[in-house]
């Protein structure tokens, strides 16, 4: 099972503490590209520490959009959205390859990420800009996403995600988050319910039924004192288990 | 002979009618990469055409600065620039190998080209972001400026470059803008002193003197309707002498 | 009658020459406040300019969207939205003082203009940062629109904009401009329909019936040489019939 | 006496725990005007929450430079800094106006406020912006700067600042940062000085000999945890020592 996480959201400097954190409990690392966070010094920070600690480097493409953090959806040119995906994966490639090591996959973040789960036409543009780099990469998303089919059918390889600590519907969809209980908050209980979803058991869904989640990679957050206890509960829960923890894209 | 130029400046679409008018004059283009002026889209644009018309692609990397189009000097952390650096070449050569060209060379732009003249923590940055991507590129600048000392003390090539429409002292140098007589207007006056320079002949300097100028690259602008012109006038008369146009460096 | 037109969307400098021109036959400057273009000196040429001539000076507020020049919708935060506007209200009116004058009217900009046609939450949110300005403030928008509706339920005076180069349906809509003949080009015609606004005449529409468009204010455009002619145009067809050339909201 | 600090640097939301906690310490808030960070709703949470607890409301002007947290010089034309200073008082005083209070003062802001303390043109930039807005406003900075002398001498009331946790030369300038003892960590000193500072007592230099500085306002920080608990230990020491805490410019 891989572990991945929101990194080098910071600015102006080369690493965060929790930065370095992260990287101790993650086996993949989605890294800012400078358009919703981050920047090239961090890039370079957290590709270098990523590289000595055999973390996976990922691309966390998002909207040219550092004021709303890149939450919000924009309605732009596709063709723009997918020349700034491939602007975003070459930039931090080289900071990768310097490195040592190099980007294995694309995640896209926040409103891009979710904004692809249905819509065709800039799914169809996340997909040309990372084709358009490699068609070596992997791209990381929701399970039943547009953004998905259009990758597999382009021919690149996939990847799923689960979330740690979110409740999912009978459907195997996430509880929308302005639902009661869309939200985990028990470290025990979201490492018992990682440890499931890495060794095929079944988790409860939010009605208390038995729901089989398949996932290539578990997403953990680092943004709070909480998250990152969270974080680290998972991990240890994973290895106490026997979950051999690795990325699910590796640099050769 | 090499005729540089800026291009890509314009924003949010894939070309422009002076970016495509430029491309027929110029052997070289200097590819502005987001950072003060351009972005993805117009990145792409560019390096389509020049890779369609044999133009070489030239990184015109600049400080982060939009608000003041690059122009202005920026007293900032050298390791941080020299990420700038290797973030914007690593961008544009995307769209650059995309397009089935690459990129050979890169001219910083600005306030930034104006300060590694003689700035040593910013010149080395520069040539540390450069290096950092690739030794195969050239850095083109101004003869006798720290950065071009530097990147040869770096084992880089380096590429010499004089200005078209500009008067020269004695010694050689640029004669400052601020003085009369500093930027020269004639497009005949100006297409003599390129054939000149091609040829290997003495042109004047600004007392009226015998000045032999060595340069691999000459810049010509096209900014205004009167530039593209002269940028025009210099091409057909150095072809006219013969002069063999071509770039400094090309992509294999 | 009043004209209104875009002004201020270049950057870093105090004036252009377009906007010059153009203040020399609108009546109503609708100036760029540095979210979607323009900037702290551009705005300070524009409205001193607009002070010297009697032109009203109107907010033109929009997404913080340099990038895709405030063309694009951003599916932003309410909150947010309204302080964004009473922001850049705020700024301008300072420029608008200094200069002897004042803002008296808001115009939202492109992808916000539009959207706020039909998008509830979003108007709203103009309307609210409005408000928190001043009171006194114009609001001009599409006659129909929600963003009207929800002003006047405000208390805010509002101004209803017609379309000089446009094709209307019989409904009174904007036929939109993906349909063959959404765009007039010929001034002589163009200008012959603002006379017939100006004076409650009908014109016609797409199908060539009568239709009366009532307005407050017309709105011509001087982004290319073409769309300044055309303006000069209006502007001499209103005066020869003696339309009075007027601020809807003049400043006191 | 009165205590500054920075506030309203977060971005995208109208209010943080540090700006909080903060407004419950100081006196003076220097709110970023989104410039170097903040933006319109952080501004607006700031105002409000100042509003409520009588604390003062100053525009923290900076370069327009997010990239580099305003922290870098920037050689920018003169007129186009006091036109962004116009803008960001401007901006500011709206939100403060809508909470009930207003902009008191100014406070440059890091790269822009060490410049002035001996850049000429810049300095008088910035108090030509400032007097554009009002004249009212008092302008605080460092002692013995430009931008102080310039500022009296436009008739602008100014405010001299001290810096809590800073050490002295004999000559009562800062010791520079890159020297060791220049910044202190010791609470209980910090506050004692800062006692010695509001009562008109001499503190010790670096060499260890008194010193008496004069300071209308004394600079806390809360950006780390523990400057937090200074700050407090600071504000609970002049408390004891009776010294009168309040506002150098209070809103009437």
């Amino acid at each position: 099972m891989d572990l991945n996480s929101d990194l080098g959201e910071g600015v102006g400097g080369p690493s965060s503490r929790l930065d370095d954190d992260l990287l101790e409990v993650v086996t993949s690392a989605n890294v800012a590209c400078g358009f919703h966070a981050g920047g090239p010094s961090t890039m370079r920070g957290v590709t270098a520490h990523a590289a000595r600690t055999g973390v996976a480097v990922g691309a966390h493409v998002a909207y040219d959009d550092k004021e709303g953090f890149g939450r919000r959806f924009i309605d732009m040119d596709p063709h723009v959205l997918a020349d700034e995906v491939l602007y975003q994966v070459a930039a931090l490639d080289a900071f990768a390859r310097r490195a040592g090591t190099r980007v294995t996959y694309v995640k896209p973040h926040g409103g891009l990420y979710n904004a692809i789960v249905t819509h065709e036409a800039q799914a169809a543009a996340v997909v040309a800009g990372v084709t358009a780099y490699s068609s070596d990469l992997v791209l990381l998303g929701l399970p039943g996403s547009v953004v998905l089919r259009l990758a597999e059918a382009a021919g690149l390889r996939t990847a799923q995600e689960a979330f740690a600590d979110r409740a999912y519907t009978p459907e195997g969809h996430l509880v929308p988050r302005t639902q009661e209980g869309a939200v985990l908050h028990d470290p025990a209980e979201i490492a018992r319910r990682c440890v499931a979803m890495a060794t095929g058991e079944a988790i409860t869904d939010v009605n208390g039924d038995r729901l089989l989640v398949r996932a290539d990679s578990i997403c953990v957050h680092g943004d709070t004192p909480g998250a990152l206890g969270i974080a680290r509960a998972v991990r240890a829960a994973l290895r106490e288990a026997g979950a051999d923890l690795a990325p699910f894209a590796r640099a050769v």
